[in-house]
């Protein structure tokens, strides 16, 4: 049997090159090897945007016509809409019962997350015990693998511990999820910030019109050191020169450029040009499948509902493997 | 419309006359008036028993024995197994948005239920948490009406504060339940404690056989400052007593056997032989009933099914208009 790939992500926007980057790339690369489930996590989602969770219905669409746009194959990869699976919700339920106040308390990342997120009313209960949330995401699905960046260790660690103290107590019915971390560097945003982050407006999503890319890439933020194109400039930690690496599959025009801007024979905007033709390049097919299916709903929206069905299929066989373990398995069932 | 009430018992062992007196009778009364759901909740036994859940199973059948053999209607009231409806987890992980964790810590109950538990491996999220799992018991049903003791209240306040922050922000689908605080008074233990109470070993169950409830009446605890069937006894706070208050239908044999017992001319044994006729009188309907459904577990798995599968239906429409309300109905459902 294939082993088992979860991975997802919160419906809050579409995509951008640093989630291809980050994780979409592989996703493709792994579909053929790996029964991938993708939870498109709108519960998840929920515990910080509850207050305002209208924009969720239209970002699982625009999630899914990026996930079909980079090439994920309905027929490899599930896409899953969490609130969909009430049996998460269930499984979570469970799990609560097996992690305790202080070991929540803990958690560095939530501790991290919660600083960032300032809640003023306080913190919401959703939000603190989401690595049980996590947890049952995971292993509802008896994923083997999951695709994570190093400050979600914490998350599967949590998962992991739950198995264990499942199995032991229960019957050994859950499987302990193996963190893959990635290798893959992350990419800077357009203003050369150390991320791209839709909430600092620095983003080239994957749907964006090649006007929008234009404008994105001529504003890029280059070496802040060189003044004149005859200057000589660095490349290294240069985000303009850092986009060519990733996505330019011209390798000697990369060097070129690279070599002449060292020396102070090429000017920004050729540089910039020139990435925004290889992005043009490397997004127009992207471009193409994200529209065919944007004007295609219908067909979205039923690959949605096979995945989600494929999806709960698997959580439901799990969950009466769960309740025969716990003994909750009743003669009137 | 009829008004709604929800209530119900946790699966943890047979009912007995105090559960009879404090809740039972009560039901037994409102479900004329009142369309009546009474939830099993395993879920929430599970919460403080989840390491030892193999009892689960045959107390969920007990109760429902119990609930039948006091004469609940399953045509009036609906026995709703709580792990079977997972619309109660999808909602109550919903309303984890909605309560911060400084909330919780302040709960007076779950906070001396925590203490009386003395947890050894630390507090467990579902116990601490299971407040807001019983705003989603009583929510779903849309009761109006909840029948608890006082120590309950903090229950009902955190579900009446959840209902109302989740209809401003998103839209009035909940309703706001009331308690209704029972005028019943608490049924002393036969061994005069102040609570007939399944870990103190001082009850009579619904279920006893003849001879157990004549044993446990036989020993039960009267008045400690009384040596000798001549001497003056006490007829207040004497729990032989109090008993013949609530289960003696023959009021004026009650009042001649206090005359007699606070001037020293009747012994305990003829009290308690007395108290045993009248709880017999009691208890025998009681238990031919009970007897009927224990040797007719398929019936009793019916009502089981059925009872449950109404309260599912009522929990998935609430639940559509809970997605609705929040703005998580998707286009492709």
């Amino acid at each position: 049997m294939k082993k088992r790939i979860l991975t997802g992500d919160r419906p809050t926007g579409p995509l951008h090159l640093g989630h291809y980057v980050g994780s979409l790339q592989n996703r493709v690369r792994l579909q053929d090897e790996y029964d991938t489930y993708i939870l498109i996590a709108d519960i998840q989602a929920l515990t910080d945007n509850f207050e305002h969770p209208e924009t969720l219905a239209a970002n699982v669409f625009e999630v899914t016509l990026d996930y079909l746009a980079v090439g994920l194959d309905p027929e490899k990869a599930n896409f899953v809409v969490q609130s969909r699976v009430p049996e998460l919700c269930e499984l979570t339920i469970y799990f609560m019962n097996l992690v305790t106040v202080a070991t929540l308390e803990r958690n560095p990342t939530v501790k991290e997350e919660i600083k960032q997120r300032n809640f003023v009313r306080g913190v919401p209960v959703g939000f603190w015990s989401y690595p049980i949330s996590q947890a049952a995401d995971i292993t509802i699905f008896k994923a083997d693998l999951v695709p994570v960046g190093e400050d979600q260790l914490p998350m599967i660690e949590q998962a992991r511990e739950i198995v264990r103290r499942f199995n032991r107590l229960y019957d050994k019915v859950l499987i302990e999820p193996r963190a893959m971390l990635g290798s893959v560097p992350r990419l800077p945003g357009t203003d050369g910030g150390a991320k791209m982050s839709k909430s600092l407006g620095n983003c080239i999503y994957l749907g964006d019109p090649p006007d929008a890319v234009r404008k994105r890439v001529m504003s890029m933020f280059t070496d802040p050191t060189r003044i004149h194109p005859t200057d000589p400039g660095h490349v290294e930690g240069n985000p303009v020169f850092t986009y060519h690496d990733v996505f330019n599959a011209n390798k000697q025009e990369v060097e070129e450029l690279k070599d002449r801007y060292r020396k102070g024979t090429v000017g920004d905007v050729e540089v910039k040009q020139r990435l925004y033709d290889a992005l043009d390049g490397f997004l127009a097919p992207i471009r193409e499948r994200r529209d065919h299916y944007r004007h295609n709903p219908q067909q979205v929206y039923e690959i949605i509902r096979e995945g989600t069905a494929k999806g709960r299929a698997v959580a439901q066989a799990t969950m009466e493997e769960v309740r025969e373990a716990m003994k909750i398995a009743y003669r009137f069932d």
